[in-house]
């Protein structure tokens, strides 16, 4: 990498090639018309590829939402007012929120993460304080953080990561909740796959033209103003990020570190994969891009990552609620592999001509 | 109508506009950005329609997957031999194809029938027999069956679909299994939108360029033989249809008429869907399309039936498997409108602009 950095990267493996192919010929021996189950079929061999098994299994779905506000708030590029990060946050620990509904219905757990909400939040049993600092600094005027704070934060998310691993899970989706979090997502970018502005950047939350008119010379302006450097990929984190990306950037590294199936939600989570990519380019192998945002940029972002999402269902709400929805395909195509009959099995014919 | 058929067809109410806007209402006042759940949020809203309740739910999902054979098939336009089609049934009751695996990864019971298939199919507990005849005849010599045998056969659809919805079913999937049923259902398609052949057929379960050729030729040539009439959706069934399509036609007409949500497999399904909604243009507000099948013609069916897939994922097994999928992002925009906080009851604030 040649890139100074305080925290030591999880050393991530290619997937494994071989095993990948012979799970091709498994699909293709199944009862069905060669390559008939098309992407579910693509996901099953990557599993195998991920977890290194030729049956792989997923038993416990976690989805890791992070959260925290953003000093470019500030310039009024969200539709919402700064302290609806907070009230969200309580929201989730409430179960309320779209994330804990759709959670629940496939059978997820939530870890939910102050990285660095801008509200003393009361101690909750399902709340994992990782606070870098209350909000990142406004990144119209300066650096959003600095390098080291955008180190701890990664550090942060390999930590929590980790911790689930331990516990079981097996299937990892990423989430945020951020006020401003489309702001940095697009500045990130644009500044990771050297696409104009114009072209990553949103209504996020819903905004107007003339606030997206806004949106956009903040991003123009901070780009210029502190040049992130994009093979420098903490460079842009720190200047231009946030502390929820950060704490997902930490989440992917330990997920693919440790041979888990990451599912990215979408325009902040893809941020959050574009700097864990740049770090480590391996990384991608274990990435399953859930569904793609209404947000004009995501297509650039995943085009960028090499990925093609599974849903494509005009979402644009975060917190994970598309990395929620897309796990049961995930759960398909491992039942798929493992529970399908050959044709040999059946007493099938197979093809003709 | 004014098509005489010699079966009643149900009477098939338009969705319930008043209750879909009081939903939309309720669907603005959640805590998420507005509309930002997208896709599952028009989903919630048709469900709402459907049910004629602020609170729809599903509980007893099921899948019903149609199996007969096809006449046509002695043409040459499949990559597998007829008896596929019963080795395919022993298959579904024995609980080894993809349907199966994929039906019990998302909690839906599967319904087998016999429509047609040419073999006698020892009886089993969970195959439906309600066989028509033991395939279709050739079409590409005269009608695939007859007038009577279409109405017959959309009735036994009607009456197993209703049976199901008696025991309680309220989402009702499609399936289908026949040798030569891709053949049948662009016939079908080309008759119903007026599209050129060429454009509604593809390679079914994996035929070559020359094996396409000569479906396309004896597509071609029965529709020219047989003028099937596209405003007597009776006659076209009866002239290139198949006892498993118009079986489905029963079912997606039965589904709509005890207003039920009607999930839409793939190319197979969606050609008894161009026949159900001829007869009966109504029935199309109960239909949600699962996916987008890798069969080309598969999008010109669904624009013309005015409906726009969930899932986009190069499926072309059939069987329902597209349906089951589907089953549980369904079940989600349920959940959605029913178990979402409002910005009130969470006490989070709304735009500030």
């Amino acid at each position: 990498m040649g890139i100074p950095m305080s925290i030591p990267l999880p050393v991530i493996e290619a997937l494994d090639e071989a095993l990948m192919q012979q799970a091709q010929r498994r699909l293709d021996q199944l009862t069905k018309p060669l390559g008939s189950l098309g992407r579910l079929e693509a996901i099953a061999k990557q599993l195998v590829g991920i977890r290194r098994a030729q049956h792989p299994h997923v038993t416990e779905k976690v989805i890791i939402t992070m959260a925290a506000d953003h000093g470019v708030a500030a310039e009024g590029v969200s539709a919402y007012p700064q302290a609806v990060t907070a009230q969200m946050v309580a929201n989730f620990l409430r179960g309320g929120a779209g994330i804990n509904v759709l959670a629940r219905h496939v059978g997820a757990r939530i870890v939910v993460v102050d990285m660095g909400v801008a509200a003393a939040l009361a101690p909750h049993p399902h709340l994992v304080s990782r606070k870098i600092r209350a909000g990142t600094s406004n990144f119209a005027h300066g650096p959003a953080m600095t390098r080291e704070e955008a180190s701890a934060a990664i550090a942060a998310g390999c930590d929590i990561a980790q911790r689930e691993i331990e516990r079981g899970a097996d299937l990892i989706g990423t989430g945020d909740m951020g006020i401003g979090n489309t702001t940095a997502s697009s500045a990130i970018a644009a500044a990771m796959t050297g696409q104009p502005v114009e072209r990553v950047t949103g209504h996020g939350t819903g905004i107007d033209e003339r606030a997206r008119a806004k949106k956009l010379a903040v991003i123009q302006r901070a780009l210029k103003q502190h040049r992130p450097d994009p093979s420098d990929p903490l460079d842009v984190l720190a200047k231009v990020g946030g502390f929820e990306i950060a704490g997902l950037v930490g989440v992917i590294l330990a997920g693919a570190g440790t041979r888990r199936p990451v599912v990215l939600d979408g325009f902040i989570s893809g941020a959050a994969a574009l700097i864990a990519a740049g770090l480590e380019p391996t990384v991608r192998g274990y990435l399953i891009a859930s569904h793609r945002s209404q947000e004009p940029g995501h297509r650039l972002m995943l085009e960028h990552l090499g990925l093609q999402p599974l849903l494509d269902l005009d979402l644009r709400l975060g917190e994970g609620t598309g990395a929620a929805l897309a796990m049961p395909l995930i759960e398909a195509a491992c039942r798929i592999i493992n529970d399908m009959a050959t044709f040999d099995e059946a007493g099938v014919s197979t093809r003709s001509h």
